[in-house]
């Protein structure tokens, strides 16, 4: 498929949360249709979609149909199980490509492919049980942090260990899961860049953002980082050389440290991503339509900063500050539409620009 | 009801094309969920919308049920019949209120209205019979304007006379409808103010547009407009009057003529208005939005200008233009995802911002 998609396309969106939601809205925003697939109930992107599918990846039948109603189908999380990929893609192309999933599905994976790209990651072993973890720990030292290969995210399916003596407890609370150990990286901070590949091979990427995290979870990303000249540069090159490797159409994110040794790569998400949102305040196009133009074989379009922002989450009981925030004058609100407020639960995030 | 819109709730809007298309998106992000009314099949709103009846305003149990799934209503466009309003209001609040509504739906009612709040309108008469507009020529003279009292939009239901001879063609051309003649008005250029009033009585205004007709339908509106600062703080005070005076809560268009001897109100629109998309790229908060915030009871957000702006419509066949429009960065597109290009029939619109 390389003509862009037909005005009026229906575009399916494997996952019904946030950034689905936004996708959603960029869709329509570029007059194209969305159906949203996602087995729980009432999902926020339903609110915004044109259709809703709600079943599970298991559900044959509904991700048949699902698949025949969409003209071209994304995603909005990376863990979709390989199955039910197949089963769609018999029917409709996804984008991006089913080798940028396969990579990022997997810790080990993708840890060995930006390696062999020629890029610094942190140490990491693979670790299919308790002996393998001596031996990685005895190499790689402590502090490290033991993750899941598969279905982490947001620091779930994680654990710290300060020493050797927490290796048992560590590798037990995985319940068998086969692991990696990632050593630690003296890094001053953190780092993202949300980049864009088109059907042509053109690459567009934002202004990396810097990040901080509370409890494991994102808080703020504020833009411009803090990153010299020859930093921002390398960023980029690094994200287009991914890009590039995964022969990639969308919008990808990757997380890098930034150490005195250089960038290192921390991971990647292959979609659009909470490190992003601040474009929909500091650019003519955000990450959203960026990625609705490169899956729809659209040029992409201008996602240079023109105003400088910060990006703040909305979790949990951060909702109590929504009436507050909602007089401030620089303050640009996003909610979400999710029925119960939990805590750890991300409910919204709020651009605050610096004119 | 004072108290604000709580998170989650529903608001209805009556009518479901682009505007409550726009509306629905605004809505979303404040975290509300949209419920459509539109007699016709597959509105583009409902592409955005959390639910959508099809349904004609003649349908009380139709209009029923929609008014009990909502927490508040609002409207795209005034020519909602009195019937279907005031079933609606038996059960849930309409915003803006009904008096806007009566007084815009008339245009010889809201002629009386905006002269005896002591603004300026073009010199008018009401024209129930051949034998009125025969009075009335005699009076107002050539050019002038024959126009429906009620349903005309985009130039339809009117007809120009250029002498005395045209009356007859013109009055039978209206089957028999009442109607208003209105003077022509040497004008060197129309400009429009979005205006909005919140429920604890604060205004804001957007800054005013011009704007460029063809074929009677809006083709450009330009922000900053070519206006002296008094013309522009009368043109904003002028709108603070009449929302004021309908004690009125949302957005409202004033679309005014600029002449020698001051303003003049050309006509007013008790919602969100085609002249007001440039807000979309020229502010913090769009013109959508403030709808929404103001019908929700939220405070007002940031409607000033930060960026200049030309918004084009884009109508009927234009629509060839999006694949070159698209690569072009200071463009920002906005689709309506309308199935059928048609003549006249607006399908989209853009923003060409001037940074």
């Amino acid at each position: 498929m390389t003509e862009p998609l037909a005005l009026g396309s229906t575009i399916g969106i494997l996952g019904g949360g946030q950034l689905g939601r936004m996708l959603s809205v960029a869709a329509s925003r570029l007059g194209f249709r969305t159906h949203i697939f996602e087995p729980g109930a009432a999902p926020p992107a339903g609110h915004v979609a044109d259709a809703v599918t709600t079943a599970d990846y298991e559900d044959n039948a509904a991700l048949k149909a699902f698949a025949s109603a969409c003209d071209i189908v994304t995603f909005e999380f990376e863990n979709v199980p390989t199955s039910a990929l197949d089963l769609i893609e018999a029917h409709v192309p996804i984008r991006p490509g089913r080798e940028a999933l396969r990579i990022s599905q997997d810790r080990l994976t993708e840890k060995d492919f930006l390696r062999d790209l020629g890029l610094n990651v942190a140490p990491y072993a693979d670790i299919p049980d308790r002996a393998a973890l001596d031996a990685a720990l005895a190499e790689i030292g402590t502090p490290s942090i033991l993750k899941t290969r598969r279905f982490g995210y947001d620091g779930k399916g994680q654990a710290r260990l300060r020493g050797p003596e927490d290796a048992a407890e560590a590798i037990e609370g995985m319940n068998g899961a086969p692991c990696v150990l990632e050593g630690f990286v003296d890094f001053s901070h953190e780092v993202s860049v949300i980049a864009a590949r088109g059907t042509s091979g053109e690459v567009a990427c934002f202004d990396p953002g810097e990040n901080v995290h509370r409890d494991g979870i994102l808080h703020t990303t504020t833009v411009p980082a803090r990153l010299s000249a020859a930093q921002r540069t390398d960023a980029v090159l690094m994200a287009g050389k991914i890009l590039n490797a995964l022969d990639y159409v969308g919008v990808l994110g990757v997380e890098l440290f930034v150490t005195t040794g250089g960038l290192i790569v921390n991971e990647i998400a292959p979609r659009v991503h909470n490190s992003g949102h601040w474009t929909q305040q500091g650019c003519s196009v955000d990450q959203f339509e960026q990625h609705i133009r490169a899956i729809a074989g659209w040029p992409l379009g201008d996602g240079s900063r023109h105003t400088d922002v910060v990006m703040e989450n909305l979790i949990g009981h951060d909702m109590d500050r929504v009436p507050e925030l909602a007089r401030q004058k620089d303050v640009s609100l996003h909610l979400y539409g999710k029925a119960d407020v939990k805590p750890g639960r991300k409910m919204g995030h709020f651009n605050r620009v610096m004119r």
